[in-house]
Order: structure tokens, then sequence, then C-alpha cells
């Protein structure tokens, strides 16, 4: 996975390299790892948490992106707005543009999918 | 969910919309159920298959929306283009727009997670 540029990539070629890379692990901090693909206007992070539940949520934050969120497996604490909810396996959540929204890890372990458009470039 | 229109909507209001109807299926054919939410230009579906595995594959298919797959449970044949890779629970994909693609299940059954931009209109 490179940063985007404004060469044209051949869309079979993306896939080859999605394919090959699609267990690598782009970044991995205390707790928490990311993998991430995209397209030109979507992307798609592969979020693992570890080390929950935490006793305090994360800090608030915003983005002008839109985000969709999907829990794959575990149950963490959304907060969206001035709203929470309890979210577990199977929930999704959809984050318009520009809303602040946390999380706090209910479970110990937590892996969730957030979609966003267009790219966050500080994750590439 | 109802249909997008132009009518703003306050994005709390959605997100508390959203949480109401998380588990709420939207499609359910023989074999296949699909959930999904979504932003202005930002649409994830849950597809959930049941009846595999597939004798054969679906019929090729392309729209000029970027998309991104993300296997959550089950295997299946993903072709892409001219290729085509067996993926398994936490691998993905991404299909540019306008490449034709379809799946094949491997597994009895299979959750996978589509993300769009922008809006699949006739899912709605």
């Amino acid at each position: 996975m490179t940063k985007s540029d404004t060469t044209p990539v051949h869309p079979i070629l993306v896939a080859i390299d999605i394919a090959k890379h699609r267990n690598e692990v782009l970044i991995a901090e205390p707790g928490r790892k990311r993998r991430l693909i995209h397209t030109d206007n979507l992307m798609v992070v592969v979020w693992d948490f570890a080390g929950g539940p935490w006793e305090n949520p994360d800090s608030p934050h915003s983005h002008p992106h839109e985000q969709v969120t999907y829990i794959v497996e575990g149950e963490v604490l959304f907060f969206l707005g001035e709203e929470m909810q309890r979210l577990s396996t199977g929930d999704m959540v959809a984050v318009p543009a520009n809303v602040p929204h946390y999380i706090q890890l209910v479970s110990s372990h937590v892996r969730l999918i957030d979609s966003f458009t267009p790219l966050r470039q500080e994750f590439l």
C-alpha cells in the first residue's frame, strides 16, 4: 500500500496488491492495531483493540469525512454528539461529517471496521 | 431508514434512528439477507449468505461505485476482473469503479460487508 498519487493504477494490480498484503499490519501501537485498504474515495480500516475494558473513553474527535462503524467482535460504548449507544457484534452506526464521536471498550478485545469517504489521508 | 431526500437531517437524529434499527433486515431473499446504513455519500451493507458451498459463482456485475469488501465470517472465491482470490475471515479486497466482480461461496454460511461510495441508490 502506497500513498495515493495522480498516476492511474490498473485496477487489477490494485486487487493483486491488496490480496498480497491483506494480512499486513500497517500500524501497531500498544493495545491497538489497524490495517486498511482503499480505492480513490473510499477507505476501510480494520481496528483491533486489546486491553479492555477501559476505565475512561477515548478523547472526542471529529473530521469532515463521513464514517460508518461496524462492530465485528466485542462490545463498546459509542458516543456520537450528545448520544451514547452500547454496541456489540453485528451492530453498526453512521457518523455524519464533523460530528464529534469516541468509544469506550466494554469487552477485553474489540474488532471494528471504520469505512470513510473521502480518504483519511493522515492514515496513509 | 428512509430514502435520502434534500431535507437536512440532524446528525444526532440519524444516529438515534440507526441505533433503533440496527438489527433490522432490510431485504431477505432465499439464502441472502442484507442490512445497511448510510450517510450522504457512504453506504455499508452487511450481507448474510446461506446455502453454500455454491456449485457456480454469481453473475459478474459492475457499477460506477467504488467498493471495499471485508469478510466477517466464512470463505468465498472472489473474482475481480481477470483475477480470483480465495478470501476468508478477516480478508478484504478493493473493487475500483466499473471493474466486473462476483463471488462464489466456499463455506456454508458467509457474512461479508460491502462499503460503497457513492450510495447504491437501488439498495434504498
